[in-house]
């Protein structure tokens, strides 16, 4: 294709204008990383947390993932798919995974151990999870949904790294 | 959604369908797993090769991902995807992965050992993927490219689980 | 190496026995999977739990995983890793996936719609899963905690497939 | 577990003595990737891929999966394994995929994108990698070698990532 070069650029802005229009804010995603790590660490600040979101949705993979799963999703809502991926999506199929796997894909980019927040989170569905699954205001989130716990998931896998990263300094700077 | 139910022939029916509709066969998919493996099996066939892709072509997850990646190359062909989703898929952006994200998820359906495999053939582009990457049918196979290379991945592994177990059948008869 | 060829039916002996070694018994097992399905399906048995966990144990990459987790598990009992992998795996250090990637090669085995039942059930840990990271039997189960959660998950998702099939079939029976 | 507590600057010094034991060095791996990617970037230098195997290796995920390949592969070499793991690790074993999937929890640290360098580069062996399958040595690398590829194969991902940021600059510099 002549003429193409990518706009890195576009793709964050996009990301981000898709997730507010899809009705997720970055403070939405921010209280689910709050909501299953504050156990973990008792001065774990939302700030916090929605700074970890900003590093997490700046990824690449990340913006790939998000936009291919926010676009099946309209074209779910305007029945614009074939039969009978259109009803699998629009149903959110138990055995169709594909969503599951985008998301395990966005979960990885902080390594493995986001899969347990993952799954936990997208069992439990709190705050911003049960409202896109309401479908009270007409739109499907077969795939956001899953997307937004992964995001929640990877975000808690970089607050781990940096909390230990923080504990560690300190210790060095008591030894050395 | 009321009345909804899956039905899974007709899934597994559309799969075919539109791989047919897509420009690949059966056959094709079976020529990919002989020349990846005939090196390790000199008396491998190419109806082995194909009773093996038909196994690996009934796993749901397969299908799953087969029909979405279908359905998003047919929509870029279309133009039909938002911007810069629509310039990423139609271009084949080389750091937009979640084509390779579906077909992992192929290759996974007998387990890791696929993995080489899948790279190997979606390197060098053996006989049907060469003809996917030609562009000279003005369809686009962004997403079917890598999901035939893992179906023959897939379908390699199988084969290798098949000839361990015909190999100690044959070693216990003549032992017992 | 001359003379060496795979003994398929002592592979999955010798998980069967070192599962048992370790503490779990198969209907342990099947409890987790009865404990995170029982609300998907009134009429599940304990009974079709275990035949699920039975068929997920016959693959041999769950296989491969168990026994190579089960290993690492017991040579950090014995101080018989190198510093400092000795002292992640002995504290099951949060950094430390390398458990989680295993257990996903499990989950993967039946499709990634089982990666929520495998994260819900790791956070949760019921049943055998608290006895095993209790440490009261002076036992370490890094690995296998996580193994036994991912070997769950896969029933769960295999009888997730097979209650659809039934389903389907009935169906059809009242159609034709 | 009392006072236990992660030295993260330990973990990182001690991939790096174990790589060298075994035989390998950055400049090896840094090899690797410029035999994968100089088709691609005519102007690119092995001190630019030397630079992006170190970025790979400091990620704790790829750290983790280098020590515990390389802990298993000496335990193999040393038969203190049990049996029948130590037959299959040591025999480096068709249908055991471990050494895979702690590949891939390497790849993935910078997306799927790296999934096909992977299978090529683990197909092909060039470089280090024949060397490290030669057993000419008296050493088993059937972790080694997988983990190797899978770090050259991140850092090419690493490269086109970088690339692309490059080029997008000076679009920039030039429009604005």
């Amino acid at each position: 294709m002549n003429g193409y070069s990518l706009n890195s650029r576009k793709v964050a802005a996009s990301t981000n204008e898709w997730l507010e229009k899809r009705g997720v804010k970055r403070r939405d995603i921010a209280d689910l990383v709050l909501w299953a790590q504050k156990s973990y660490y008792a001065d774990l600040s939302v700030q916090e947390c929605e700074a970890a979101v900003d590093k997490v949705l700046q990824k690449r993979e990340v913006q790939n993932a998000i936009l291919t799963g926010i676009q099946l999703d309209i074209l779910s809502e305007e029945k614009k798919l074939f039969s009978p991926l259109q009803e699998m999506i629009e149903n959110d199929e138990k055995l169709y995974g594909c969503d599951e796997i985008l998301a395990l894909s966005i979960v990885n980019v902080y390594g493995s151990i986001g899969l347990t927040n993952f799954g936990y989170i997208d069992k439990v569905k709190p705050g911003i999870l049960t409202k896109l699954n309401s479908k009270t205001d007409g739109e499907l989130h077969t795939f956001l949904d899953d997307l937004v716990g992964a995001v929640a998931a990877a975000a808690a896998s970089y607050i781990a790294h940096r909390k230990q990263a923080a504990a560690e300094e300190k210790v060095d700077l008591l030894r050395d």
